[in-house]
């Protein structure tokens, strides 16, 4: 163990999940925990805060309030989409970066993330050791998509997955109430790949249940296809529910959530119609199949829904945090800490330390082996590696019959660099 | 106390919500516990499975299913649209449902809805008098929508709106991540009234939290307050959130559904552009005010969503459907049973027997003294009206990370009359 005393700074990206601040609580309270942080800070709204050096201290804040944050979806800390260039590009950036963290004292740096992330908090750790300034920089997965490589699976997917099979479930017990024939279409977030939408299947027990077809962007989609299936389902069950991932593609590769764009009608008010993939295939039933069409864009809710939290997910969130903090004080950096399913009977995940830049910018999807032959729904071995992910539900604390959720005070610290703005 | 041996029906019209099933577990349970009923039949599809005499028994049921009834969402009987006409358009029909009652013997009508259904069971006991079939015929009311009047509120409003502000809550921590302007847009369920929209304010706590403002169907809906509102919301707090009803009319009565709908495209493909109030609103959003935008529509979600149901709601939806039976057996017929809130500091809520022909037909909005003076939040009144129907959490069931739902076998049982085919 290579003690390095100094400050810490946590710091989100990327789409919020319902537990990247379980993962931040990790990291925060397993900070406090150890002797080897002072304070700690966090940066808000991700990289493009820090480069403005919005910082702020989590040793303000209530303890309440930070426990709280283990049950609290969206990202508590601010998020941001900025992408930091290579060190080569964009050097002007990666010098601020150290020039803020030394005037802060900041030794640790801990960024909750997808691929996009995990780029930049291996850069940020490159660059570190370029310029000689002792850092240990380690990532924390989060996402609800799942498609980070080498890992079992990701912080955020567990509870997002549990959220959409319940949905469906409960959506398709809605959709087969009437006596004549309906279609209900849904979709679900996942531009490249399909696990999230996989996981619908786990709402299915038998054969008449929904979804009655799922469809992946790692297949490309057909109407042809989706014509037959939907009319196929609506002869044996007089109701037929899809679910499909918002990424899906045509055969020669064009998003069908464009298809008609280039036509959009402009209306009386001079406003564009908008529309996804779900509006397509919608209009493509009601022309063709059936009147009878609800839509479901599970939108913004699949990856927020914290009051359905997966406690498996949620548990594995806070570790995965807790375990940045304990890699970072023995002395790693570069790290990300990665999910890794034991092979026993029972389901068991371990943490492991894997390279940064093994993980960055690159994507998982779902194995053509996992997808059935006729490309329009996961095998069991798909729906077997999924379920312990959805296991068990988090204790809330109730207030007027929602949830309490935290609430932080994100007073910022006083300024030590000149002002800087984030293009 | 008159007695009247024989068998009773139970069935289920309308939209679903999260809690019918729970009314009609009530129905059941109650009916086999009296000793004055023999057989205890479902309707499979409402009035219009009846009148096709598709009939199934909940003695061949499994006790189990029907005790998950309880927690199940959807309409487990089956549901339908269809609406009786008035007694001398129609009387084909109510000889018919008559014809039916004799050949099953069927003494008891439980009939669960909104209300048109409400309508049904009232013709239905109306028409049993005037022909001398002793029939004793009682409504038990549910509609997410809460827009029955005389009774304090519907049972299903409670567990749509309890999902709605926890939903709420979370999208708003969801929306206001990042540090750049965004917008989100949420459509919910309410043609005429805005109950459900309203509860959207419990989400709400601080000024800076979502929602910001409610557009009501009671209200006219005016673009340029909206506008003005949504660029304010932005000023102050960077994001805006706004939750409004499906019904929203602008002043000179048209749907802002249906703005823009004379126009819309055909693509290439020939498909019709669909699009609701929310695609409308987004793209005013988009060409006036701000890039992003995100739309969350509930759909069918949130009258569905019985893994996150008011623990109040679904007891007051049990016990609707007890008294109901235990109303019939005492001898009462073209009655609801009512939910009136007690004068007391608690919350607490009596069954009351309301005349059908009250109800039938007839809406109650949320009123205007319980929206604010701009007409785009609701008052504390409505807030405290609403807080107590969203109380508590009930227990599932769970199997594999998901719950457990009532699954009926649903057999029908030898048609005794011709067949019959509603048009």
């Amino acid at each position: 163990m290579t003690s390095l005393k100094g400050n810490c700074l946590v710091a989100q990206s990327g789409g919020p999940t319902s537990v990247i601040n379980a993962s931040a609580c990790g990291v925060i309270q397993e900070a406090f925990r150890t002797g080897e942080i002072n304070e700690v800070y966090a940066g808000l709204n991700g990289i493009a805060g820090i480069l403005n050096e919005e910082i702020f201290s989590l040793n303000e804040e209530h303890p309440e309030e930070i426990e709280l944050l283990k049950v609290t979806p969206a990202s508590a800390l601010g998020s941001c989409r900025y992408k930091l260039k290579s060190i080569e590009e964009g050097e002007k950036d990666y010098r601020r970066i150290i020039d803020i963290f030394e005037a802060h004292n900041i030794r640790y740096f801990f960024y909750i993330g997808g691929n996009d992330s995990m780029d930049t908090a291996h850069k940020v750790s490159l660059y570190a050791q370029k310029v000689g300034y002792e850092l240990r920089s380690i990532g924390v997965p989060k996402t609800i998509d799942n498609d980070l490589p080498i890992i079992d699976h990701t912080p955020g997917f567990g509870s997002a997955a549990k959220f959409i099979a319940t949905s469906m479930k409960e959506i398709g017990l809605d959709a087969r109430v009437y006596d004549y024939p309906t279609v209900t279409i849904c979709e679900i977030m996942g531009r490249n790949a399909g696990w999230l939408t996989a996981s619908s299947a786990l709402a299915k027990e038998f054969e008449d249940q929904a979804p009655h077809y799922i469809y992946l962007p790692e297949m490309p989609f057909s109407f042809e296809k989706f014509d037959k299936d939907v009319r196929s389902a609506i002869e044996k069950y007089n109701h037929c529910v899809v679910a499909f991932s918002e990424g899906i593609k045509t055969e020669d590769g064009k998003y069908v959530s464009e298809i008609g764009s280039e036509n959009k009608a402009v209306d009386a008010f001079g406003h564009v119609q908008l529309g996804g993939a779900c509006e397509v295939l919608e209009s493509y039933v009601v022309r063709n199949i059936c009147k009878k069409v609800r839509t479901v864009n599970f939108s913004t809710i699949q990856r927020s829904a914290a009051h359905w939290a997966s406690l498996t997910d949620n548990e594995e969130a806070y570790m995965c945090g807790q375990m940045a903090v304990r890699y970072g004080v023995e002395g790693h950096t570069g790290k990300m800490v990665g999910m890794i399913r034991e092979k026993s009977k029972d389901y068991h995940c371990n943490t492991q330390l894997i390279d940064l830049e093994d993980v960055a910018n690159r994507e998982k999807k779902i194995p053509r082996e996992w997808i059935n032959e006729e490309g329009n729904f996961v095998t069991t071995e798909a729906v077997d590696y999924i379920k312990p992910l959805i296991m068990g539900e988090v204790k809330l604390r109730m207030e007027n019959g929602v949830p309490r959720y935290a609430r932080l005070s994100k007073k910022l610290i006083a300024k030590k660099l000149d002002v800087w703005k984030v293009k």
